[in-house]
């Protein structure tokens, strides 16, 4: 509770001043101004939030979280949570997407088992942060205790700080959690205001039966445990889960520490809504990866002020899109250290701009 | 001639019994089926132009063709001819926006000049391919004869040829050439059938003037040269320019020798809409990279049936959208030959499919 309070408090403001010197370089580039984009966008983000005018390539980790649900008795999903712990030892031995998209950003991958419903055994590289075995459900009850929701924070933020220290400069997240396109609903309803109907999807795939029955347990549990969308934890605690509420953990931790964090699809958006939904300032430390195929994850970037850059229909979370993002984050911090200047290569500018000289 | 009518008649279909056997892999990976969405559907694609059911990683080489445009004398442009050969030598010292980014995904950049308005140096990395200094204006007639389009078209065949001899398994398009967003909007409002003010951009960055002037010089080059779109060439020649002569060429012999084509912009995206013209077959072998800010380049995906994966508000050219997204391909290769199934890792396949069992 007090790291909690502790680390939500030392988040700052990105650097403006150093944004502004690095768009100097970039509008010096040979290039039109503006015209590599998004691209661009990233450079300055970087730079702001770094406080450095042109940073270099970062070591990279992406952080998956995994977590159950007891939601999933009400039959929200097209698998059964056995596959979250079958899921956590594929990416353990390394045959998940996941593990191939991860090794290809050239980023270490760090497993935590926040909340799965299960005992996985001790292995190397595992980290146990267990708060409960899986959420309960929450259309009987709250998903979590405050406290409960409050210790998987802070053992997100203990993971992040872990990594941090060790060198890291930027954070992909991503989760494993049979169930948790259910809650992430929830979640981005309530703050987006949208009806559940507009906001709801069929996750890893369920039919048109599942997809009523997943829409009437989202909207009983809100009905039911009555969230406060003013208090973001009262949310997470009622409607979240263990992975989302540990991935809010990392992203605080990367506010405070000035890394920068690439979002997810659908359920890391909801961590993200919730960490944005604690401290505003939040938003301008992260990067949005891709566009899920499920409906409400544009609610939630639009929450959170972002645009994805990744139009892929991919579904499968894990922190997959995040990993290709990286590769793409890399080209745009290389555009701003190695691209020449119009006066070192000789270039003419603009015609307009030489008019006005 | 003879090249060209012989490059056009060998083009064959893409594999469809390959692209089944490489679905049926990519659905018995551990993932929810189709939930990795457009990185599955590279991989197929892939795999049925190559005839291969799982393709490795390719070599990469990304071809970047220059031209100028007598249509520049109109005042369509923001920047001066000069810049063509100005950033021809500033891509081949290596500063451009284009080198970075081909560094940057591990590929060769080959440098051609088709048709640059001036003398460049003998360098042992520009490849000199001239057909003539620059178009004619074509607002006061045809941009190049019949032959200079077809001569610019078997020269771009005979690079790309050259490099697929090399050992090059995939090639990214992109150009330079002041000028050259001007003949592109006259291709696709002549090929979409829209009017020129829906699919006129501002290219480089022309202020309103400009774009009146752009617009109306479409319009009477267009009102002028009579172009017929049931003969492509006819339409290169009259309203094209040699760099998208030169692609046109490239995107031709990659379809014959199965090499997939990763296109760019709005430039390499009128190369392939004549490409696409002059033999649907040609649309299989494409890969669109991103969405450029020129409005039309929309309707040049729609008429190839291509979605681009990357929206990145780009604007550049060079290839650099190409070059971004050979990493992006090089994933989706990466999961299907690297992840693991589900009967090797373990894992339970969804609830419906176990019922049917």
């Amino acid at each position: 509770m007090e790291k909690f309070q502790e680390t939500l408090q030392k988040i700052l403001p990105v650097n403006g001043e150093v944004m502004e010197k690095t768009q100097e370089r970039l509008d010096d580039l040979t290039k039109p101004p503006g015209s590599l984009g998004v691209m661009e966008w990233i450079a300055k983000k970087i730079a702001g939030i770094t406080n450095e005018v042109k940073p270099g390539i970062p070591q990279k980790t992406c952080i998956l979280i995994a977590g159950d649900h007891g939601v999933v008795a009400e039959g929200v999903s097209a698998y059964p949570s056995e596959v979250t712990p079958q899921m956590v030892m594929n990416f353990i031995s390394g045959g998940a997407a996941m593990n191939v998209l991860s090794r290809h950003a050239g980023a270490e991958l760090i497993i935590v088992d926040m909340g799965v419903a299960g005992d996985l055994p001790d292995m190397p590289l595992l980290i146990k942060k267990k708060v409960a075995y899986g959420t309960e459900n929450m259309c009987r009850g709250p998903a979590m205790t405050r406290e409960q929701a409050l210790k998987a924070i802070e053992n997100g933020i203990e993971v992040a700080e872990e990594v941090i220290q060790r060198g890291t400069g930027i954070i992909g997240i991503g989760e494993m959690g049979i169930g948790n396109t259910t809650p992430s609903t929830a979640i981005i309803s309530l703050y987006s205001g949208k009806p559940v109907e507009e906001v709801v999807g069929r996750g890893t795939g369920v039919d048109d039966e599942r997809l009523k029955i997943k829409i009437n347990a989202i909207k009983r549990a809100v009905e039911l445990n009555k969230p406060e969308t003013a208090d973001p934890i009262d949310v997470l605690s009622k409607v979240g889960g263990y992975e989302i509420a540990g991935l809010t953990g990392v992203i605080l931790a990367c506010a405070v520490h000035r890394v920068p964090v690439v979002i997810d699809g659908f359920i890391s958006g909801a961590a993200a809504v919730i960490a944005g939904a604690l401290n505003a300032e939040v938003k301008d430390y992260l990067i949005a990866s891709h566009l899920s195929e499920e409906p409400g994850h544009r609610a939630m970037l639009d929450y959170l002020g972002l645009n994805p850059m990744l139009y892929m229909n991919m579904r499968l979370g894990e922190g997959t899109g995040a990993a290709l993002a990286m590769n793409i984050i890399d080209a745009s911090l290389k555009i701003l250290n190695e691209m020449a200047t119009f006066s070192e290569a000789g270039v003419s500018e603009k015609i307009e701009d030489e008019q006005k000289v």
